[in-house]
């Protein structure tokens, strides 16, 4: 791969050049998509900016025909607003008709990381299932399991790992350690289970031949070509093309990448209205600059502002972004004002979230009966 | 490993010095067994010759308390007197109280070999299953299952693919390569499941905490080692030590490896008597002499010759066995008419075997509810 920055799966770094990427994966541009869609504005914004196969997944639509949107999570840490987003567009989905499979990757976390099971399950529930279901993730078309206890239907358990187990026939060592670098026994059962993850939807014991879209960053895109690879070669099972899309990151605090081990990374969605304020005001990296007469004269830089950025996330008002991006730029609006701003977005959001994430105990058992 | 012969699982040739084994490998030599086991020939007669920890096995007979013998079946090819020597000794551990575990391994034969699932199943009942049931396998105490397929129970079919995943975290690439050699992804997951069926009788799903014995060829041995390792570092559970034991193979017609893809090297259970009287006047290795005048004056050679071995596994009489074997030896019984002997042994078991066979499909779906 010839490009400056690294993209692999746990590693994110540097600035990152998407139109680029696009390019070098061979991805397609998001673009013509149907009105239904721009009512998200990961969609609207363009934060979804490019796919793979996509276009059967829109037909699906169009038609009224189900879907599936496949997707895993790590239960590691705080739920946070990067992971908030990608819920959304999760959410988005299933609005649009898909039917939901989310998998728990506590294999993985054990597999790669040394969590134990019952510590991945607190978390899951916790920070994971919580926030979702506050986040408006409906039980109905809802699959959501553990890696490591996929169904309480024998019939549907035996089918997920014993397509991980003969998935290993269509592999190499090579290929693993394409995606993953150093390779070791626990790093390829994991991957081999994420492989299953995302084809197990199309067995005939889950939904049958049916299309699936995986949305990922796109560090995420070399498990999807494995994946797809994978699929190809598997003459034994009929699985049709994985469709995926690719999103932006939602950037850390600091401009890295959000990170559920750094707290001075990320806005978590049990934080108070005072540690967001501190959080921001002390961590966002700005695009302001040093002086106020300077800021007033030559205007800040939104494009490289946190604050702005967040914004952009969780501003809905196309036009009042606008504006704040003009005044910013201009120099009209301070930096301090901007994070006042986006203080007052996220704790506006955040007590209303934290709410209905209590609320969102009594209707867990919903989402836990697969 | 510094022995003259080669002995990997899958590789099986030369003469074999077994006393040699039992010192290189650490076994204990088979002795002081109670009399309920001298029912078995293959203990009487020392075939079962070495093991590890079976005391406590011994102990759990002595105290009537149940265990587990732990076994897996190859799904290729014919079902052939050896296998029925193996049969024997599952059935015999069966009377003494054990609770049989047989893995069908259709994944193992699948990754290594690409036959297929359906294929497997099928060779599995029509080879296996309707032998085993013919020789004297009981529906009670039985768990015989596919590796593809674990259990109707979802609880226990979880409980066996997560136990196979997190077994992946306690292994380096090197241990396989020590046993194995050339190592591929799909020999990885089938050596990872083989250690789950060796240990997961011991999870809460299924026995809970129960001693196990795997009896197996010394060929075996390094699987054995393997899973004990990888038993003794996975914390998260608490499995009592492997117990094993090793046994002499039934030779092939030619003294070598007795074959199932090889049919001029095996007596199947469902040859007929004319095949059998063919077989073993063609290919049965003799230990006689060249001509009769030559055999009458030097003697025979019992102890290279396959009729007089296969006697030892079939002829349950200890002194008209020791009488053939003085009398080849002398020279008074002639090859042919050693062979003739057993021609005559193996078709009146055959005969009747083969009606037990067909009987035994009336009692099969006992033996497929797991």
């Amino acid at each position: 791969m010839a490009t400056q920055f690294v993209v692999i799966p746990w590693d994110v770094h540097g600035n990152i050049d998407y139109g680029k990427l696009v390019k070098e994966f061979g991805l397609t541009p998001m673009g013509g998509l149907p009105t239904a869609f721009s009512e998200n504005l990961l969609f609207r914004r363009k934060k979804v900016f490019a796919h793979r196969d996509f276009q059967k997944i829109l037909t699906r639509i169009k038609e009224k025909k189900p879907f599936v949107m496949m997707t895993g999570l790590m239960p590691s840490g705080k739920f946070h607003i990067g992971h908030a987003i990608l819920a959304r567009q999760m959410i988005h989905y299933q609005k649009l008709g898909a039917k939901l499979y989310i998998a728990v990757a506590d294999i993985e976390v054990l597999l790669a990381r040394g969590q134990s099971l019952e510590e991945s399950r607190k978390i899951a529930i916790e920070e994971y299932f919580l926030n979702y279901i506050a986040l408006g993730l409906q039980p109905e078309r809802c699959e959501i399991y553990f890696q490591s206890e996929r169904s309480r239907d024998a019939g549907k358990a035996n089918a997920y790992y014993r397509l991980q187990n003969t998935l290993a026939k269509h592999v190499t060592f090579n290929e693993f350690k394409a995606v993953y670098g150093e390779i070791t026994p626990g790093k390829m059962l994991a991957s081999l289970l994420q492989v299953a993850d995302m084809l197990h939807p199309m067995l005939p014991e889950f939904e049958g031949p049916i299309p699936v879209v995986v949305p990922v960053g796109t560090d995420q895109d070399p498990h999807l070509r494995l994946a797809r690879d994978i699929a190809k070669r598997a003459k034994a099972y009929t699985f049709d093309t994985l469709a995926s899309t690719y999103h932006l990151f939602v950037p850390g605090l600091d401009r890295e990448k959000m990170s559920s081990s750094d707290e001075t990374s990320y806005i978590a969605l049990t934080d108070d209205a005072k540690t967001v304020k501190r959080k921001v005001n002390k961590y966002a990296f700005s695009g302001g600059k040093d002086t106020v007469k300077e800021h007033r004269k030559k205007g800040g830089n939104p494009d490289i502002d946190v604050a702005y950025q967040y914004l952009t996330f969780f501003e809905e008002d196309d036009a009042k972004l606008k504006k704040i991006y003009d005044e910013y730029k201009s120099g009209k609006l301070l930096s301090g004002e901007l994070k006042a701003i986006l203080i007052e977005k996220l704790n506006t959001f955040l007590t209303e979230h934290q709410k209905r994430r209590e609320a969102a105990r009594k209707t867990l058992s919903k989402y836990l009966a697969t």
